[in-house]
């Protein structure tokens, strides 16, 4: 496994990668990796011939008061991850190495960065899909793997993808979660066991939720008023959003009558936790 | 030379090009080609193995009110010119093919989309990004070639691609005049032959200021009311803006003490026409 820190290292490495035509999968990640990371990187490496993991935490997707400083860096057992995983190379740069200081360019994914959590994060989604397209033109992928934990970001970057006619395949891999269901996310390591175990409560909320579509519910504020309840009933929460909305436009639903996705954020203590399920309807796909 | 109408052709045609390594050359243009296209056309001949260039009247860089529907776009013509200067293959998409009717994302070059034009065509520099970005993605040349006469634009696109990490290098082209030294530009045809004759003042202008810093005179608005009075002399004339910014940062100066470039908008009845010329002072490159 080979690690590069800067720009032109990376192309390097990957110029005979190009050069005899092998496929590159693609993993970027904020590091402090878990299985639903090592997931990714083991689905690259059944797809392709050479697999690239990413570890940045990026300073452009952290809103005023958000985590930046504190969020995990480590570094070294991030490494060992990737290369019991699979991987071929990793990059790891600075934020200088990525932003240079007159830095200007943007790309916004209209109106998928603005309903869920681009509500709640002001400017987030801006930073991850200019991000993104970087560390695209940098690895120049065949094919990007993305968890769908943050369904909300495969969905910016899809659209991206599509809209700005990168010739990337973007693979959306479900949700790990740990024993008892909660979703494994970097940042589960600022809950304390209490809290913990106060957060299987999202898993189970939306589950249930999923059972009373499966028995007949379609009205969403009934469904999203259960989920609700069910969060609270388990210890004191902050609900940034509960929300039922088409699965590709995100739009707020009314009722269930299409493919569609259900998405929690809850601040429990300091850590903001989110997580989603898919529901659907029988016949909807019509 | 092979005509491409959709983004699949592009990439179909492209792909033995980029098998063998040959050096990609491209010229974006919305068609109407003149002179100044085709020395860029040429330049990209020079350097490059394949020569690829795109027409295609952007909507999206076109405010309302602006000259979109009555662009002109004689393709058969523009046709002959791009075989004539040794063009490989043209892309000639259409609107649709472009742009996906649910297309939300959009690429904004900072700061140095808000002055000059950008302040008189809201939107304008967004449009030119995201299109221009489409395009890099769809041919994926090693090297792009911008006239100099669209100043802004080049300055745009140079710093879209060095912050998105795009793997091309911009390529400036000088400004092409006409004998009498009006810059080529596709709405020059909605000139009157007396309209014709006034716009002969803007080179004019321009060329006497630099010969004005030239002789010593560095206060700008002294120079800006020298090219003014210049242009104004000459006929009727509504002036977006008369400028002169830091070469590299588009920043307005008070004085000429570092690389910096005169640009002038003028309308001249419904036709608006921009011209713009180096300045620099001796010693002034540190």
């Amino acid at each position: 496994m080979f690690t590069a820190t800067t720009i032109a290292e990376v192309r390097e490495g990957l110029e005979p990668v190009r050069r005899a035509d092998r496929c590159i999968g693609f993993v970027p990640t904020m590091g402090a990796l878990h299985e639903g990371h090592v997931s990714l990187i083991r689905a690259a490496r059944r797809d392709c011939a050479h697999v690239v993991v990413s570890i940045f935490v990026n300073p452009t997707q952290f809103g005023p008061g958000e985590d930046l400083a504190k969020y995990p860096r480590p570094l070294e057992e991030d490494l060992r991850a990737c290369r019991e995983a699979g991987t071929d190379l990793v990059f790891a740069p600075t934020a200088s190495e990525m932003y240079r200081s007159n830095a200007v360019t943007t790309v916004r994914v209209g109106k998928l960065s603005e309903p869920l959590c681009g509500a709640f994060r002001p400017g987030h989604f801006e930073g991850v899909a200019t991000v993104v397209a970087k560390l695209f033109n940098i690895v120049m992928p065949g094919r990007a793997y993305f968890g769908e934990k943050d369904y909300q970001q495969l969905v910016v970057i899809r659209q991206m993808v599509r809209d700005l006619d990168l010739p990337i395949g973007i693979v959306g891999c479900p949700t790990v979660r740990e024993t008892g269901g909660l979703a494994m996310s970097s940042r589960n390591r600022y809950l304390s066991v209490e809290q913990r175990h106060q957060a299987l409560s999202l898993n189970q909320a939306l589950t249930e939720a999923r059972q009373a579509v499966t028995a007949g519910t379609r009205d969403v504020s009934m469904l999203c008023d259960m989920i609700r309840r069910r969060i609270l009933a388990a210890g004191e929460a902050r609900m940034d959003y509960v929300s039922i909305v088409d699965a590709a436009s995100l739009e707020a639903l009314q009722t269930v009558d299409r493919p569609a996705r259900m998405c929690v954020a809850v601040r429990i203590g300091d850590c903001r936790l989110i997580d989603n399920m898919p529901v659907d309807v029988p016949g909807a796909h019509g």
